[in-house]
């Protein structure tokens, strides 16, 4: 084999190190990998690291000692963040998206894989230091983004159901106030799914009245999960006191109906994205 | 600002490449962003395109003239994508899956961000030539591999629904036959999640008699859109004669009933992926 390169060895590694995000890779597998020595590869890590941070591209991480290694993050600066989801807050402002009965449609933004990438990278960066096992998410809008959000943080999506499945295996069933209709609903989810003792990171579409929310909380109560955080890819201003508290939302909606008997959508970032800039 | 040297600017244009799979950038845009001669620059991009040759790491594909430009394709090579499926394929098969009524566990899979994500550029290697607008899955379960093949493809994800939504907007809805249960269903789709005149490429989990894949052409033949593929992760081996001719699947499911009135569950690649190695 012929020698490699450092810009050969550094272009590969960074793309082997984002496409695991928040996985350790020991010094010696990549070592190993590039038939280098270990001062070369650190050299090319210190060099990686600048090359993440000079440029926006996420965080290359270092942790020594016997169990270290190197790892990628895709933290997402906060200026950054703020300025992304700014302007797909203007994007879904305005008269454009609203339905009849005041919905907006945003099932285009909530399906994308460009944009659910990187919703879920900034929700990701908000909650790496809570290390949740898993992502939870409701069926079915919140999905894509559940699953970029577990993607960044390394870990799988669990999915719950409005109802037990036949190819779901036994599963546990409760039922929940929707927030919004205060209708009783059902929500399942597999025995096979999940681990008592585990922790979880809620991550949805939507939060109304927080009904649903709320609902995955208790569920994960019944399988002895902790939640660790809930994240929303949009809130509505009202109502204000919401069944759930402390999620982290990335827009806020408010429609408002103007004196013309029309209706328009105001998208906000939340505040937590913008409050320490 | 410092001159950025070789190794540094590699490692981001990898970064910034595969993260906008089949997306063109322009040579100029990225001399730009580097302050570098389009000779360094075409320099840089040859030892690139090695790099992902050499270790496995996709494909960087360069077009010339005056529309031209440099792109990143997650193309997984025939040998590597038949031996991950192989791999998976035996985690699959078993006894310890197997659910009562002859249904497998799968939902782990499914929706796990790392084996979606290594299945969808499986499905988009296979894809590209194509060129398809957009991936349209049916809600619930092939969500996940619909939306990372979307993004190897670098098009939307559109997903229809068992129902129309008051968050959709006026949708069309047709009935479909479920090919397994021969029960009416109906399937529905916003009217502004398409174009007529658009292609598509149907994916899914799961193919059984394939009813719910003939909705969906169906569905598509509605907004005046061609089909220009479909592609599953799993499909059963019986029955042998489906709804739907052409597909593309991941696995083959035969489950069988032993004499001992156990049932084992035998997955395999399917034909294509393996045939011409």
């Amino acid at each position: 084999m012929e020698k490699i390169r450092r810009n050969e060895r550094m272009s590969a590694m960074m793309k082997i190190l984002s496409d695991s995000p928040n996985q350790l890779f020991t010094l010696s597998s990549f070592c190993d990998r590039f038939s280098t020595a270990k001062s070369t590869m650190s050299e090319d890590i210190d060099i990686l690291r600048g090359v993440a941070e000079t440029f926006g591209l996420g965080e290359i991480k270092t942790i020594t000692g016997a169990a270290g290694g190197v790892m990628y993050r895709t933290k997402i600066p906060p200026e950054q963040a703020a300025a992304y989801i700014s302007e797909l807050s203007n994007e879904l402002s305005g008269t454009d998206r609203i339905l009849p009965g005041g919905f907006l449609y945003l099932s285009d933004i909530l399906s994308h894989p460009v944009i659910t990438k990187r919703m879920g990278e900034i929700i990701a960066s908000a909650f790496y230091d809570t290390a949740p096992d898993f992502v939870l998410t409701m069926e079915t809008k919140g999905i894509p983004v559940a699953l970029t959000t577990a993607g960044a943080l390394g870990v799988p999506l669990v999915i719950a159901r409005h109802s037990s499945k036949v190819y779901e295996g036994s599963a546990v069933n409760i039922n929940y106030v929707s927030g919004s209709s205060g209708s009783i609903q059902t929500m399942s989810l597999s025995r096979r799914a999940v681990q008592e003792g585990q922790t979880c990171l809620i991550v949805d579409d939507f939060l109304k009245g927080g009904g649903t929310a709320k609902g995955m909380e208790d569920l994960m109560r019944e399988f002895s999960i902790q939640v660790v955080g809930e994240a929303f890819v949009m809130e509505t201003a009202t109502p204000t006191h919401k069944r759930i508290t402390g999620e982290k939302s990335l827009m806020v909606l408010d429609i408002q109906h103007l004196d013309d008997d029309t209706e328009t959508a105001f998208v906000s970032p939340a505040p937590w994205l913008t409050e320490n800039l």
